[in-house]
């Protein structure tokens, strides 16, 4: 009766490619994914989950493999029109994409929250894993430049990541409340471990951590808990994870990652390009595991995945 | 200076056809579009305006001729998508279609009114002359009929006009304000005259005049007024009028539509296979005309309003 269980915690598209690996060896009844929603905004008044669709749409099949974001098969006939008549182009919406905007905008304008309107929309496309919001109140991620402050969005896709950045908010997170699902699997004496995806410690992982009680539970969480490094060879593979390490003055490494989570972590992934920075992380009191972490097939997946999972299971 | 001037008021797709005619013949100065907005309602959380989009995708060229609504080279990939997610698809908003939808939606909970936000989309779209909603305040059509009361898209797109009607209400008209524009045109010294387009009477002429201050300002308006029959030997060219009147009990007769408009109207056209009528419609203390009012080619649409427009001149 009780199957062991896994937490994934993610967002963004490093993370997403990983779920589907996790997702492609540990049933549903196995595994539940905590996604960020940082990154949401309000845009031509819809309500926007990037990270939630990402995931959504890579577990379902339906993401662009070529961008890693979006719907395959997509249209652009929404945005040409909208660009006619004058409409705020910047935030690209595909015609397919936007009926998951516009009907998960319906939905919670009908007072359902963000949990129960995602795991419905999810179930629609055929998603059998729970996909778990961190919150239903709005956390949203702001971010500091030297071009001032600006809500996600605007950094990330309308500027392209161009301001430099000396810090970050989360607006609403102090008095969010930590969906009740995800305490529900962190105390569940089924958990064998927790898996933090190679996502944006900065922008992805932390806008969840902010979130009164994840944190601590983690800290106090009795099964492992795991990361993926996100930065390899100095790189991160996608996104800004290493310009804003540069910004903000700390060395792109991956180490500096695991020293992020320092306080909860009980094992660090890292890139075997890496595997010299073994022992500075060990001495942080983690276990050190190294594999290849780069994924471009869903074979690299799968193989993470089960690199990973083995990990957990042997600190466990 | 003074361009004579010649207001149209117009609702759905017959009327569309003769507001392109007219707008073919007459510049911007010279012509003016009242709208109806009785049909205007919420969907998936957009505000949508059938009729203003008929008349704007028309006279922008952007229309889909084969339909005579919505845009042309269209495409559905939202609507597939919404369908997937388990949406609302009884009503089609193609993905071109949808960025005036959004757009204008976002104008509105700006808070700019529907008037303005009309004039500036359809600038967009290349469109010079005037096009004036009724009113910014909301005036709903609501259809009485043997199935209870149904909200005008219920009743029209969803269950097909199939429930048989037995009344109309217009929620709002009595506290709707009339769009000053349109007050401006009936007072100006310009007017020459002013065409009610072959637009079904009960929902896309009633609506209008059920606004404090249209019908009266008709009834007191010096400048001819004239209507162009939306029935043509008993039968209706496109959308419900004539089962409309059924089911009234109205006899379906081009007359009958004159006899509607009665206490306003100086002049009425015909169709030329409904010349018979002409002495009972005269009996009414109206002139008439008569031409081919049927409009299938972009000729046929300049034709008739070129008759249109000298059958008004001859009553000023």
């Amino acid at each position: 009766m009780n199957t062991p269980r896994y937490l994934a915690i993610t967002g963004g598209i490093g993370g997403a490619k990983l779920s589907l690996g996790l997702a492609s060896i540990l049933g549903p009844e196995a595994l539940a994914f905590v996604v960020n929603t940082g990154d949401d905004f309000e845009h031509l008044g819809l309500h926007v989950s990037p990270d939630i669709d990402t995931l959504v749409y890579t577990l379902s099949g339906e993401v662009d493999t070529e961008t890693g974001w979006g719907c395959r098969d997509e249209s652009w006939q929404f945005m040409a029109m909208l660009d006619a008549l004058g409409g705020e182009t910047w935030f690209q919406l595909g015609d397919r994409d936007m009926a998951m905007h516009v009907e998960r905008s319906r939905r919670l304008a009908e007072g359902q929250g963000l949990a129960q309107v995602t795991k419905e929309l999810a179930g629609r496309l055929g998603v059998a894993h729970r996909i778990l919001p961190v919150s239903d109140d709005p956390v949203r991620t702001r971010v500091q430049t030297t071009a001032g402050w600006l809500d996600f969005q605007h950094y990330f896709v309308r500027d392209r990541c161009e301001p430099a950045v000396t810090g970050f908010e989360f607006a609403g997170a102090e008095s969010a409340r930590l969906n009740p699902d995800i305490a529900a699997w962190l105390e569940s004496e089924a958990l064998r471990g927790v898996i933090l995806c190679p996502s944006n410690p900065f922008v992805s992982i932390d806008p969840m951590l902010a979130v009164p009680g994840l944190r601590d539970r983690l800290c106090a969480c009795p099964a492992p808990v795991v990361a993926v490094s996100p930065v390899v060879g100095g790189d991160a593979i996608k996104g800004p994870t290493v310009k804003m390490m540069r910004e903000l003055g700390v060395p792109n490494s991956a180490s500096q990652v695991a020293s992020h989570y320092r306080d909860f972590l009980d094992g660090f992934v890292l890139d075997s390009v890496d595997v010299a920075l073994a022992g500075e992380i060990e001495s942080l009191r983690m276990a050190v595991m190294h594999t290849h972490t780069v994924m471009v097939s869903l074979e690299d997946r799968t193989g993470l995945a089960r690199a990973v999972v083995d990990f957990v299971d042997r600190l466990g």
